[in-house]
């Protein structure tokens, strides 16, 4: 990639680093939980809260802010109205007592990387091949509304701003409810025409911890099965009923996370597997539950394996179903292929590190991303920076400053590089 | 019992079998389901109302109402302020998506026997041994907040009010607060003098419906060990999470829902058993659950059975805990005995059957009832009246109008009896 020709690389000054960790000390403080992590729901009054605070900062440092129709909030600079964005950006929502780095590292890191990279090209006289710009998407985590990946997968035309909008979380709040309440349901068209898309998000694993690592290439993301199945038994007297005349919706349930547990088991560390959310109806003591909804996940590297387990799964539910007398329904199922990043974008990562000296290995994901919704459309490069002990979804989540300063120089070089080289990506 | 010199039996004028029906149809109109049930959960909106409909009623036709601090809500009717009161009644609070039968015919019947029998008494210038009250006993069900029978076991020491008021729903409102909401937080010491509490309900089995038996007389009740345990794991993200590194509190309450089955199973029809409300957190789809509560019931007329059954439940939850490396703590834990009730009563409950020609038969309860929180300190008597197939907490339960009738004839009959008999209840 490099040739003598090529200008210096671009790195974000000790200002912009100071302006980065003020401004991921603001967020932290926004849903802050007393164990330091974060419970920043989407569309939330805590998200609406960071959102403020990002769209101020925005608007401080000369962005042109747009809101789309289901909350992604972009942040615009624009050299050359007739040339295409490279895109960065993640998600500033968490899940339920979650930590203060996942996604939001992202947005912030991306935020400050645009703005120092746009003055330092200004200051040049530089007039980028791409403009630059970054967002925040709503709902990646689908904790509080499902499916996860909601403003990414909005944004690509992997789900439909109906369905999108009528997303209800546990008290029946539509999405497109709660977002007008925090006043982010914007009404522009953000119709971008985007080179590329770039995504800096912590690790999530300890790989890069163990091997002293700066940073992640991620080339390739794992397959997932994403089911969502109902049982229907009967209520009645959990007292006087008989044993042999119940229909309990529960116990089926309970027969089943153990079956998906086993599944994952069968395959060693080729496949994952987890039963995170189940709903109960009626879920009193003394009722024997009607009605329970599970949601299942299978991930491997392996289609094919999730394929078969998919199978299994449908002969291990009629099994269940039968023994308890209960029915089932399957209410929703997505197979997320697996994915290869792109190539030449990964390689020109690795050439940026090794000129800002900072060492790089390939990696993979198992959870998706806002970047695996943009993979399906665009160029994507996505990368990781350490995490202490690989521990996520958790209040003790943690990455140090260091790692965080790394992740900022590396993700406003490959910007740089990025926006300025006349290859597409290397 | 029966002497020529006893009276003729009271029974309920055509005009008090009319205005019972008035007043079912009115409460089965408040919490009512599109399928023909009832919604109704304690302290709710809907229990307010119904409350008014009972007050007012109450009101109406001479009785003193009365509220304690924990909304018992009583109706007395005096003749003799230094005499005692034979009390009866139920609850008008229903478990979610329940049926319309199920305690509220037993305040209903309860009111309008009472009031039938005051005013023939007054009319034949008769002063009963006791006075006459019928109570609505707040949260027996034990849906919206946990214990079931609050307000029978206030009334009866074995709850202390400060308990019953911290008891929190799943959104943490506070029965205090909630009673205060509907306005039925009341001020008054009702500290009656009981001679006895007769209670009607709807029998929750098929027993009478299949031997075509007018009313079930309870002579005893099954002991129940109900014990609440929580699982504590740890957060972490579904996807990347080795499976060897996980501590999920939800497969953990999963290998505790089947085993909690296959216990009872080991005892044919000696022994019953549930897990009817499980509360998970986070909750999300994509995080490893990191605390799951499980409410656990088991039933059985023997309790060295309940006993032994309690020790191995010990011994289960150790094992699962140590191979989901999650821990457990049992929350409370309480046994309630089995139970005879008053033997007397019972005695004269069948011979007020036989004077009117109803056919009886002894009955046991394996569900708790507000009857068996008073047979602790009182003499209580028991009755059933037949339940279409025996469902129960179900919009399906159901009653005829005739069985009914004959519940309000036993039941006004066996206060008349029980209040002008000169021996303890026979």
């Amino acid at each position: 990639m490099s040739t003598p020709s090529i200008p210096e690389l671009i790195e974000p000054s000790a200002t912009d680093l100071a302006a980065f960790e003020a401004l991921f000390r603001q967020s932290s403080a926004i849903g802050a939980t007393p164990a330091g992590g974060l419970h920043r729901l989407a569309a939330s009054a805590e998200d609406g809260q960071v959102r403020d605070l990002f769209r101020g900062w925005l608007d401080a440092h000369g962005f042109e802010v747009r809101i789309d129709a289901v909350g992604n909030l972009f942040g615009l600079m624009t050299f050359d109205p007739d040339a295409p964005y490279l895109l960065c950006g993640s998600h500033l929502d968490s899940q339920p007592s979650a930590g203060r780095f996942d996604g939001v590292y992202g947005v912030l890191a991306g935020a400050v990387a645009v703005s120092s990279l746009a003055r330092q090209l200004r200051e040049r006289g530089n007039v980028p091949r791409c403009n630059l710009a970054v967002v925040n998407w709503t709902n990646e985590e689908g904790a509080r509304f499902q499916p996860s990946l909601i403003g990414s997968g909005v944004f690509t035309g992997a789900l439909t701003l109906d369905n999108a909008w009528e997303s209800r979380d546990g008290d029946g709040i539509r999405l497109k409810d709660a977002l007008q309440a925090i006043g982010y349901l914007g009404n522009d068209r953000v119709d971008l025409n985007i080179a590329g898309y770039v995504e800096i998000h912590v690790e999530q694993g300890a790989g890069l911890e163990s091997s002293q690592t700066a940073i992640g290439v991620v080339r390739e993301t794992w397959a997932a099965l994403k089911r969502r199945v109902r049982f229907d038994g009967e209520q009645n007297h959990t007292g006087p009923t008989p044993m042999a005349a119940r229909r309990d919706a529960l116990l089926a349930a309970a027969h089943t996370i153990t079956a998906v547990h086993d599944e994952a088991l069968q395959h060693g560390v080729q496949m994952h597997s987890s039963v995170g959310r189940i709903e109960v109806y009626p879920n009193s003591p003394n009722v024997v539950p009607s009605r329970v909804s599970l949601l299942i996940e299978y991930r491997s590297r392996d289609v094919d394996l999730l394929s078969a387990a998919s199978e299994r799964l449908d002969a291990t539910l009629s099994a269940i179903a039968d023994k308890t007398m209960t029915s089932f329904e399957v209410e929703s199922s997505v197979l997320r292929s697996p994915a290869r990043l792109h190539d030449g974008f990964a390689g020109l990562a690795h050439d940026v590190g090794a000129e800002l000296g900072l060492s790089t290995t390939d990696s993979m994901t198992v959870a998706g991303h806002d970047a695996i919704s943009l993979n399906r459309r665009y160029p994507v490069c996505l990368l990781f920076i350490p995490s202490s002990n690989g521990v996520s979804h958790n209040e003790a989540e943690y990455t140090s400053d260091q790692d965080m300063h790394n992740g900022l120089r590396m993700l406003t070089g490959l910007l740089h590089r990025a926006c300025t080289s006349s290859a597409s990506f290397g």
